[in-house]
């Protein structure tokens, strides 16, 4: 018997131990699932005669230590910032770890110690983080492989509604923590290299500054550029690629009406704002426009932001019920961000019967025998349920496939590491093509960077 | 004799050695003129008898109460930064001290010791904050005196070119530090209240919320929101006020054409840019404009800004040498607002027979015997070289003034304090007028905030 100690267990690991259940018979797993609630940790384990419950505060070290004690392996879904703790606990212990979070500086530096004790700490095994890098990976080194030098590799994914429950103007709802999409853009300039020349957007183009992408079967989406998409030269090796560029998906003219909150500064998370509480949404609305003691929000809202009488993005202004002076924010002492927040989740939270959709699409641009290719490969997953959601199965499944392999010895090269080696990524694709998340890939002319695609300059 | 220890002799002093070297014998005062610099500090004394010079580093413990001890008064041109460590040792000493900069939090926690040795730690009198601060007081405090109510307040200034040297389309020269120009308005928020209402402005919408005032004698300017108008509520105990706004003071045009910079990123001070030494002013450009395999660089900027054929915007960019491709930015490692900064610094530098100009504007609305009315009021000072600018004497005469009266004990309610009591900006005003630093008071119809003037939106 081995033992898995998953730790955490919000929304979004029911698929991961779903899945770890149903293989633990064939392969000889027990569970501990943990969270700071027992009851949260109850409903996912469902009384599964294999599966163990636990109420673990993980700063709380006695507990955290005693439940390390009994496993093989550690999965941490807690949020980001607690990993390290855990991380910490592991190598103590001698205890293999895996996240899906992007590697910390603090993680990163436990590298050696995990290398000379043997131990694997696989991060990044998520959707995005996770399957972006191991299906680039997979043709970067096909490409390679076969001689060929990389010139260009871009990158998008975007967690979205399906097609079937795709029902409001904005074609967006909330399938993730809403937090972030509301302060996408604010950590930084996004940064580039296109054709060798590097570009900068600010937040306030972030939005306008977009391309277009086809799906196959899917139809039309656009993309903004991620803060910092240089990092990916040295991860995967793209020293030489002429262009690097990794951007976030959403449907055709979400941003440009996005960009209308950004303009006006509700999205602006930094300061608080007066008598928050008591405000309506169209108090809210009024807060970012010039006073006039005659004028009307709409009128000025028009004027400010130059929307046309016609514009199908008012349409989606009055969708949001924003110049409503009836309904109160109600939260004392908010952010722009929080309301704004608050706003947009009474329209785009899922509702019961809704389904979600990943959507992941790569382009690699290359040379070989002295021909310039591109293959284009993408992905899109759509939710079951609200249980067995796109985002949940993207996450869980890689998650669970690589402790089990991690287990078996199967992925043994020790270290704090991303799925980008063979090793890794190939027995972890071909599984997730058993569960219906697979890559189709397509040969495309080269272009070069994206010529006759861009919006707004 | 009472020794007066200036400590800081940069380029803004000299109009206050000068004056207080010529009241030196009527006033029984020595000089006491303290540098890093020792060749500074006796450039400014000028072999005057009554003035000795001094190297000297604050953070010098030794060296700074040597000084100290010799001293009736302590006035510190040193940066804001520095106030601090010197306020201390005169509060040590028993030293009263004059500054020109804000209260930092530091200072105001000496307040109660200040007061309990009976000492006067004189802050905020130059121009602005200082002149700003006296003049508005001496209006309101009239207004109430004569049982009026304060409903608006509203106070702009700018340090701009004189006239007769305004000869760029940008009607704009550097007149005081070029850094805090490129990167104003990025502190936070624009916060204030128009008849009752909070408003907020976003940077990415600063330059575009402008609103006009017309100086007699001097035409048209523009005015853009300065960052918390709130904090003068509580200062000048404006709490019923519906409207406090505060505001810097361009020729109109400025800022629709500065928000260009902002809008590209071109004013951001947070990253770094790769190969900045080596990229030419076009490259500089260019990097924040999308990739194209053939488009100009010129066209994507119009495109990307909508600047049509005809637009005087464009003129404004050319005459920068913006577009320029052998012009190399030539600083390693060098984020968007300082290569901004150097180009122009290339264009906007005073030449020597150029001179500044320092403008001010207050509009006072208030309701007395029922009835509603206004007073606006202006000053406008011209430098006369580049010695005597109008900064510098904005700044030096008030601090002079003060630091005479302070010693002469007709300014001596201590404390850490503004000059917003009649006690001390009645006498300090009066002399500023007899050196040509006046206001002129025209009464209006009162409006309320500005209903026609807006810009923008």
């Amino acid at each position: 018997m081995r033992n898995i100690l998953i730790v955490g267990a919000g929304k979004s690991t029911a698929v991961l131990i779903e899945y770890l259940l149903e293989k633990s018979q064939s392969e000889n797993l027990t569970l501990t699932i943990c969270d700071l609630s027992l009851e949260t940790a109850k409903k996912l384990a469902s009384n599964h005669p294999r599966a163990r419950v636990l109420g673990l505060d993980v700063f709380n070290e006695e507990q955290r230590d005693a439940a390390l004690a009994t496993a093989d392996i550690v999965i941490s879904m807690l949020p980001a910032r607690y990993h390290i703790q855990l991380a910490k606990a592991c190598l103590h212990f001698n205890k293999h770890l895996v996240t899906a979070s992007y590697i910390s500086d603090e993680m990163a530096a436990l590298d050696e110690q995990v290398k000379a004790k043997g131990l694997v700490f696989m991060n990044e095994i998520g959707v995005d983080p996770g399957i972006d890098h191991m299906s680039a990976m997979n043709v970067i080194d096909r490409i390679r492989h076969a001689g060929g030098k990389m010139l260009l590799f871009e990158s998008f994914t975007g967690g979205l509604v399906a097609p079937e429950s795709d029902t409001n103007l904005w074609n967006y709802k909330f399938t993730w923590n809403p937090r972030n999409v509301v302060v996408a853009g604010q950590g930084g300039v996004a940064k580039f290299i296109q054709e060798g020349r590097y570009k900068y957007i600010p937040y306030n183009r972030l939005f306008r500054r977009t391309e277009f992408i086809k799906v196959p079967e899917y139809g039309k989406f656009e993309v903004y550029a991620n803060r910092d998409s240089l990092k990916y030269r040295k991860i995967y090796q793209l020293e030489d690629a002429l262009t690097i560029y990794r951007g976030t998906i959403r449907r055709v003219g979400f941003s440009r009406a996005w960009n209308m909150f950004v303009q006006l500064g509700m999205t602006d998370d930094s300061y608080r704002m007066e008598n928050s509480a008591s405000m309506s949404y169209r108090d809210f609305v009024n807060s970012f426009l010039p006073y006039s003691p005659t004028d009307s929000v709409e009128l000025k809202m028009r004027h400010n932001l130059k929307i046309d009488q016609d514009d199908i993005m008012w349409e989606k202004l009055e969708e949001l019920d924003l110049f409503n002076a009836e309904k109160k924010v109600g939260l004392e002492n908010a952010t722009p961000a929080e309301i704004l927040q608050k706003i947009l989740m009474d329209k785009w939270t899922l509702a019961p019967e809704d389904k979600d959709m990943i959507v992941m699409y790569h382009k690699f641009g290359y040379e070989i025998n002295g021909q310039k290719k591109q293959i284009d490969a993408t992905m899109v997953n759509i939710g079951a349920d609200q249980t067995h959601t796109a985002m949940a199965r993207t996450v869980g499944l890689p998650v669970g496939i690589a402790a089990i392999k991690i287990l078996n010895g199967e992925i043994s090269t020790p270290g704090v590491q991303l799925p980008i080696t063979k090793e890794v990524y190939a027995p972890i694709l071909k599984e997730l093509e058993s569960h219906g998340i697979e890559f189709r890939e397509e040969e495309k002319e080269y272009l070069g960077y994206n010529p006759y695609g861009q919006v707004g300059g």
